[in-house]
């Protein structure tokens, strides 16, 4: 996925009470960035679940439109496959926390299991490494009813564009 | 992309005037089973554009509701990978040329530029490998105007699921 | 790695206090496969830390003649994936219980950061999924004395060759 | 393989004859840098074989230290990993033709079949493109004697150190 930094999303200041914390601000920003700015994920359906502790979980209602073998109507692996590449670059963006421009620079995943009819699937990344221009994610896809019963894990790099700016001085990688 | 076997369609033989070669015909049956009967190769609008020389060829055409960035109109990388798990698994098949269940082991992606704005993207896979178990695939994406200039690659390894019957006696890997 | 079952090494049973455990054996039995019967790792220095919590760690001690930078001293990049590919393939091994050969059908790496010179690298694999033919494993490289601070992370899959006999009836994948 | 960029190695001018080729000349510079100045190439007995039509090509003589698994005496994939990366690197630097630091960023192996006892092996590599700060390569490997039936395949992805120096003015990848 290639994503320019999402448009900043500043909590609604004035509310009567106050009481919208940053956080719940943040995963609202997310929430849209995720669900209604980018149109393929809107398209197929991915939505925000949460971001914590350091994980961030998307989730794909089944769909029929999603099927990969309409023998077994089990998803299309591409579909589990952009779910997670979705997921790895909000894990990325949550972890940077500044805007950069991002980009998948390599994803690879192995299919654990088939991804089962009518079940939701959900992916939970993690973005466990950032350098000057790269970011290290780990995804896991499962179906929501049970993260323990993996269908699916990625790794993936992305490509950190920073502005000139915003370097270190002197900084190597 | 998990896969069973396609529909046997066998070229019309008393047709008027016999013209149809079985390579048209299988063309015919790959290509209906990549556009018509797998629902989301539909969705993406994903469709068949030849298989020769080994290779097999797809194309995804550029839609506003694959787009991963809306600030740069760029595909989303999903769509991408997609495509090339689409392309890989019936490449796969043509490779096979028996009716063998097929699943998606693992794949892995190296995005090397965005697929641009407004232009259709191909995929041209080769099977360049097959195992008892394992078969082995190479995949080069690219707008369909310049194909050496690639988007990006995949490397997949796909399951074999064969029959008992059709087992060589003995037969280890 | 290609692996044959290692030798089965029965716990010495009359040993005055009978005190050694069947993990104690299997540990001695998986020390003696790893940095003694394998002379690829014996000639890398590689050896056996420990099993536990479905985990396998092993160690490879920094040596010059493992060097792949001279200027810096920093390993080379393939001890590095050696020693890696030896921990999966005995995370695997410990995962199955069972005399099954195995084979390395893929490995992934990600390297995050050089390891430094003078330095013992330690690796611990996860064989996190096995089904009918193939074992998913994991498994994250750092040194010694830091086991959060990751220098490299490794994704593979095993192929395993059941014996016939050992086939559940029936049993697809 | 992380690795400073090789020392350069002009060829002598002042030869009587004038007859050594400035590509003699590159390829005796990587022919020492892989064999002799890299020591775990040295001590694997990893060889330079030649550089042409845009690909770099390196040995791995059989040798009892490089065995993986003592009942069949096949090499252990690490050795294979090991040689290709090296190879892969290489690739890079003869296509960047500049003195730039690189690392390897990522390596992702396909192993096709075991490499046999008594054959050398042979690998072979492509760096078939260039960003800013990623190289991206494509290797091969196969006993000495059949090029075309491989052994393993790898592909990878290196990062490229530009100094500030060498950076386009205003260049963003």
């Amino acid at each position: 996925m290639g994503l320019s930094p999402m448009p900043s999303d500043a909590p609604n200041q004035d509310a009567p009470d106050g009481v919208r914390s940053n956080q719940d601000a943040r995963d609202a920003s997310i929430s849209e960035g995720v669900a209604t700015l980018v149109p393929h994920n809107r398209a197929l359906g991915i939505r925000f679940v949460e971001a914590k502790g350091g994980s961030v979980t998307l989730a794909l209602p089944y769909d029929e439109k999603l099927v990969g073998d309409p023998a077994t109507r089990v998803l299309h692996g591409g579909a589990i496959t952009t779910l997670m590449d979705a997921t790895c670059g909000i894990a990325v963006f949550v972890k940077l926390n500044e805007p950069i421009q991002i980009a998948t620079l390599d994803l690879r995943i192995d299919y654990l299991k088939p991804a089962l009819p009518d079940r939701e699937v959900h992916a939970r990344a993690n973005c466990f490494k950032v350098t000057r221009n790269v970011a290290f994610v780990r995804c896991e896809t499962y179906h929501a009813q049970n993260p323990s019963d993996l269908v699916a894990v990625a790794n993936g790099t992305f490509m950190l564009f920073r502005s000139a700016g915003s370097e270190p001085k002197g900084g190597a990688q």
